[in-house]
C-alpha cells in the first residue's frame, strides 16, 4: 500500500510541553502501521491571523488564476499549511484545554480553513473531505474540558466532511472520544506532567493507532 | 431565612452504590448552610413509564378540575415526584454515565417533566422555573461521558428556566461543571469504588455546597 | 460489490410520525447506491427494559455455551435486535429531541448494547466495531437540542468504535452533524409537520447518502 | 434598587453586522428592567493577543504592588476590559459561529481571563464569580453550531463560578440555551440577514430579558 500521511497539529504555545509530547506519542503509535507516515506542525511556528470573515475564499476571485490560494485576504503562515492539509490522508489535532475547549491558537487555525470547505472556490475546496480525523485534548484539571474539546474538534471534522474516529477498541481506554489527558495532580504549568498520566497516554496512543487503522480500511482519504 | 429544600435525584439502578453515595455527599455539603434542608429520591423506587409523546399535558384537559396532574396519560411513580419538584428550591441530579451521557432511568424521569414546562396546562406549569440546578455524573472510565452528562443535565435545567451552577470557586476542583467522578481504576461494578476517587468526591461536595450557596443569594427559587 | 446493510433505528413512540418519516427518507437516499440495502426497526415495537447495570454481559457466564446472548439478565426485544446490530455495516439512529437530547426510548436501546462493547464476553463483543454511524434528530423548537442529540449519538458511536460521519459535502446543508430537523412552526404534536421542513429533509437525505457513500469506501464495516 | 450593569461582548469582526445587532437587541430587552444598565464592547476594537500560557497571572508577582494587572505578560486591549468585567453584574457574550463553535476572536478574549479565575493572584481573582451569564450565537446555517457555541460559553461561565441562564420562560422560544440565530437562507456574508430571523431575534431578546430578570432576584452578582 502506498504510504498515507497523517498530519499532526499541535496548538500549544509551549514548545516540547505536554501537548506536543502527546501528539508525538499518537503519531508514533500510528506509524506502527507500515503504510503510515506522519508529519507534525506546531501552530506557534506559523504566524496566523484570525479569519476576519471577508468571505473572499468563497468568492469568484478565489477561482481565478491557478486557484492556488485558499485565503485571499491574508498572506501568512496558513499558506504553508494549506498544501499539507490537502496532502494528508489523516489529521490529528492536539490542543491544551483552555476554558473548557480548545485554545484560541487552535481556533485561529480552524477558522482559517473556511476556504477548504464546500464554500471555497479555489483548488482547496473539499481539501479535507473523506480524510480521517482524530482528536487529543489535555487539561490542567481532570474532567475539565477534555470531552468538550474533543467534541468541538469532531464538529470541525464533520463540517469538513471527514470521517471521525475515537480512541478505539482496546480495553479500559480511559477516554473514548480520543486522547484525553490531564496534568493533574501537577499544575498545568509543569511542562512534562502528562508523562505521569497513564490513562492520558494510553488513550492518546490508542487514538493515533486508531486513525492509522481506519486509514488502512479506507479506499479514499 | 426560611428553610429551602434541595431535592436530590439519583438514577442509579443499584441501591447504595456509587451514585447514591455521591448524591448523599453533595446534599450533606449543602446542609452546611443552616437554611438548607434536603431530600433524596431514587428513581428505581418509583415505577415510571417513558413519555409517549401524547401531549395531553399541554392540552386543555390538563387545565381542568384542580389541574393537579402534570401527566394525564400515566398514573405512576411520577405522581409522587411532581409535588416534590414543585416544592423544592434547588434540584441536584446524579446519574451514572452510560454510553457517554445519563442513563435511561434519568432520561425517563426527565422526559416525564414535560408538563412542568411552559407548555404544561396544569398547576405544574413552570414548576421548576428559577430554581437552582446542579449536576453529578460518575463514569466507569475517567474522561468518558462525565462532562457530556453534566452538559445534558444543564440543558434540562435551561429548558426548565432554571438557574444553573457548576462546582464553584474552590481551588483545583477537578471538574467545573458539577460533580465529576469515576470508579476507575476499579470497574464500574464495584459499588463503593468512588469512595477512593478524591477528585470526584471533592467536586461533588463542592457542587452541593454551591447549590446551597447560590440558593442563599436568590430571592426566588 | 456485495450488498451492505444499513440498519435504521427510530425511537419515536408515534408510528409513522415525523421521526419515522425522516428515517425512511435517509434510508431511501442511501439506497441510491446499488450496493446498499436497508432495514428499519422501530424501538416501540420491541419491549425493552432499561439496563440495570448487572454487568452479567461482561462476566464469564456470557462466554459460555454458544455465547449467543448479549444480555443475560433480560430476555426481551433486544434479543431480536442484537443479531441485526451485528449484521449491519452501517447504523442510522433517529430520535425526536426530548429535553435537549435523545428521548428515553433511544437511551434504553443504547444502554442495552453494553454487551456489544469491548467489555462484552459473548459473540457480540465488538459487534459494532468499524461500522459507519449516522444520526438524525428532530425537535419541536428550532435550535433546541438537535445538535446536542446528534453529538450524544456520535458519542455512542465512538464508544462502539464506529466510524462517524456527518451530513456530507453538498452545499448549504443546514446541519453538518447529521439530519437536523424541526416541526417548528407547527407544534411537535403535528405528526407530519417535518414534511414542510426543507432544511431538515435536506440534511437528513444527505446524512443517509453520506453513510452509504462512506460504506462504499470502507473495506471493513 | 441600585443599577446593575450588564456587559455585552461581541466578537464579530464586522462592525454593525448580525452579531452586533443581536447583542444590541438583547441589551435593549434587559434594559426594560429599570435597575439594569448596559454597556457593549466589541472585541475587534481592542488589540488582544492570545494567552501564551505563561501562568504569570497565577504567580506571586501578580499579587504585588496594587495587584492591578490580571495579566502580567501582555499589555494590550484586555487591560481596558478587565475593569469592566470586574464591574459588571451580568455578562452577555455574542459570537458568530465559525466551525461549530465561537470564533477565534471570542476565544482569544476568553483565554485571557485566566487571571480572573480562582487561580489568579491579583485583585481580579474571582472577578466574575456569582455574576449572571447569558449567551448568543448566530450561524450561517440553521442547526450548525449555535447550540455547541452556547454550551461552550456556558462552560466558560461555569469555570468562572457564574450563574448561568438560558433564554427563559416565554412560549415557543426557538432556542432554550440562549439567543440562537441564523442568517439562513441568506448567506453569512449578508450583514443584516438576521433581521429576518424571527426566532433568532425572539430567543435573543428573551435571553437579554432573562439575564436582567435573574439579576433582579440575586443579592449578589
Amino acid at each position: 500500500m502506498e504510504k498515507k500521511l497523517i498530519l499532526g497539529v499541535s496548538s500549544s504555545p509551549r514548545k516540547g510541553a505536554n501537548t506536543d509530547f502527546l501528539l508525538t506519542e499518537a503519531l508514533k503509535a500510528a506509524e506502527e502501521f507500515d503504510y503510515i507516515e506522519t508529519k507534525s506542525v506546531y501552530i506557534r511556528d506559523y504566524g496566523i491571523a484570525p479569519c476576519n470573515s471577508c468571505f473572499s475564499c468563497c468568492g469568484d476571485r478565489a477561482a481565478e488564476g491557478d486557484a492556488g490560494r485558499a485565503c485571499l485576504f491574508f498572506q501568512d503562515g496558513m499558506d504553508e499549511l494549506y498544501p499539507l492539509l490537502k496532502a494528508c490522508a489523516g489529521l490529528i489535532l492536539a490542543s491544551p484545554v483552555y476554558f473548557g475547549t480548545m485554545n484560541a491558537q487552535m481556533k485561529i487555525f480552524m477558522d482559517r480553513t473556511e476556504g477548504l470547505l464546500r464554500y471555497g472556490k479555489s483548488k482547496y475546496q473539499y481539501a479535507l473531505r473523506n480524510k480521517v480525523g482524530g482528536a487529543i485534548a489535555i487539561g490542567g484539571n481532570r474532567n475539565a474540558g477534555q470531552e468538550a474539546t474533543l467534541q468541538a474538534m469532531h464538529y470541525f471534522f464533520a463540517i469538513h466532511d471527514m470521517v471521525i474516529v475515537g480512541s478505539g477498541p482496546d480495553q479500559r481506554p480511559g477516554c473514548y472520544l480520543g486522547g484525553g489527558a490531564t496534568t493533574h495532580p501537577e499544575k498545568g504549568k509543569v511542562t512534562n506532567a502528562v508523562r505521569n498520566d497513564e490513562l492520558g497516554l494510553k488513550s492518546t496512543k490508542m487514538l493515533g493507532k486508531r486513525v492509522g487503522e481506519v486509514l488502512g480500511m479506507m479506499n479514499a482519504g
